[in-house]
């Protein structure tokens, strides 16, 4: 039974990957590499402001070896909710990034999106099957988010595990999350061994059309302290970069 | 502080409802009605065949009166792996009606699919600062599908109070899942109870472009053994219904 079982292993295991394009993501993408997966990219269009967050998902997706990238289109607008796909709602600029992750939840918090992504990536996962998911949620944001936190990502795992047809036959799925207690300088470092480009890679909350970032959102001046702490400079093309403080 | 949080307790409390048009979700709808909620009806269009299964949820949700009716587009065609969303898998017909629901998971299983669709109800919950989500699972169909499973629920709603800023800040979120130990004819005689006119749903999986059931599907043959053993004529349109067992 034991030799079946190891004839049956694949080779090369694949894992769904959710990639937005930004500095985490990217660097997720390069752990589940490096690790020997098969990387299935799932990205979404839920009603972003721009299409060159997607573009970034692509070119990353490019760079780094995909089996596959899947976007999908997720209208998360009908509902509204968030300044991320509302245009009603200012983002926040040149907030003080120390207490950025630490007080009360964002208007750029997109309700229970972690939670409709990861239920995607289950969905993909089980047709594919494929025992792993990867999800590049960190510390950074987790007091902010409350769909990025330890506990939350534990949940979803009970549940996913018997979600699925594959579950109840007794194969174990995994949400990895290899960043969760990283800081944004302890993530550069990472994929900087890996080999990274993080001039592929877009964080920003509200970017140029031409894909420039705006310097200035909560994702941007935490993305520029992590540089800044790294001692790198940032290689993605900026708008006008606030000062890392 | 028990008067303040009574004086913010809304006199008609939101919840939101899974609607697909169908014999459960319809009764669903009821309930959640009958209880005193104001319901937010909630469909999607996932890559099924036919545009009739929404239409009898637009029925449905106006007959019944809703707040609101949201159909999502989401295409779960992209991963395949189901029947309902791939015109290369065939809807099996006309199989022993005692079997379903106690064989082997069905190819009309769509994975992750109840995962998918309770993770945009939270979200939309959570922007209507709803504390309730209706799915009408059942158990009819409970050991074929695994996310109609009363376990797969609990899992999902431990997952979904601490996957938004409502749980976080203490709101309680919970599941109903009304007919989930009802047999076919038990819900059909409490939709019947509150006035539920099954004329204007469709359960099938196959139905004719005008909207017609095929009869023959186990959608259709657990539906008609349910109106034959409450003792009445299903009043929904079949394009050749086959002879309830």
């Amino acid at each position: 039974m034991a030799e079946q079982t190891t004839e049956q292993t694949q080779a090369v295991p694949p894992a769904v990957v959710l990639l937005s394009g930004g500095l985490d993501s990217t660097t997720t993408l390069a752990i589940a590499r490096s690790e020997g997966f098969a990387a299935y990219a799932l990205s979404f269009r839920y009603g972003q402001t721009h299409e060159v967050e997607l573009n970034a998902a692509r070119r990353v997706a490019a760079a780094l070896g995909v089996e596959r990238h899947v976007i999908l289109n997720i209208d998360l607008r009908t509902f509204g909710g968030s300044a991320l796909t509302s245009e009603e709602l200012a983002i926040p600029k040149d907030r003080d990034v120390e207490g950025i992750g630490h007080d009360d939840i964002p208007v750029t918090y997109v309700p229970a999106r972690n939670t409709i992504f990861l239920s995607f990536a289950l969905a993909w996962a089980e047709i594919l099957e494929a025992s792993d998911i990867f999800i590049g949620v960190n510390v950074q944001d987790s007091s902010g988010y409350p769909d990025c936190r330890p506990t939350f990502i534990q949940a979803f795992q009970a549940m996913a595990q018997i979600a699925t047809r594959a579950g109840t036959l007794g194969q174990e799925l995994r949400i990895h999350t290899p960043l969760i207690d990283l800081t944004k300088a302890e993530i550069i470092a990472k994929g900087t061994e890996l080999g990274v480009d993080y001039g592929l890679t877009l964080s920003c909350y509200d970017p140029s059309p031409e894909g420039l970032a705006c310097g200035h959102c909560d994702a941007c001046l935490l993305r520029l302290k992590g540089f800044a702490e790294f001692g790198m400079a940032d290689p993605a093309g900026y708008d006008s970069p606030a000062r890392a403080r």
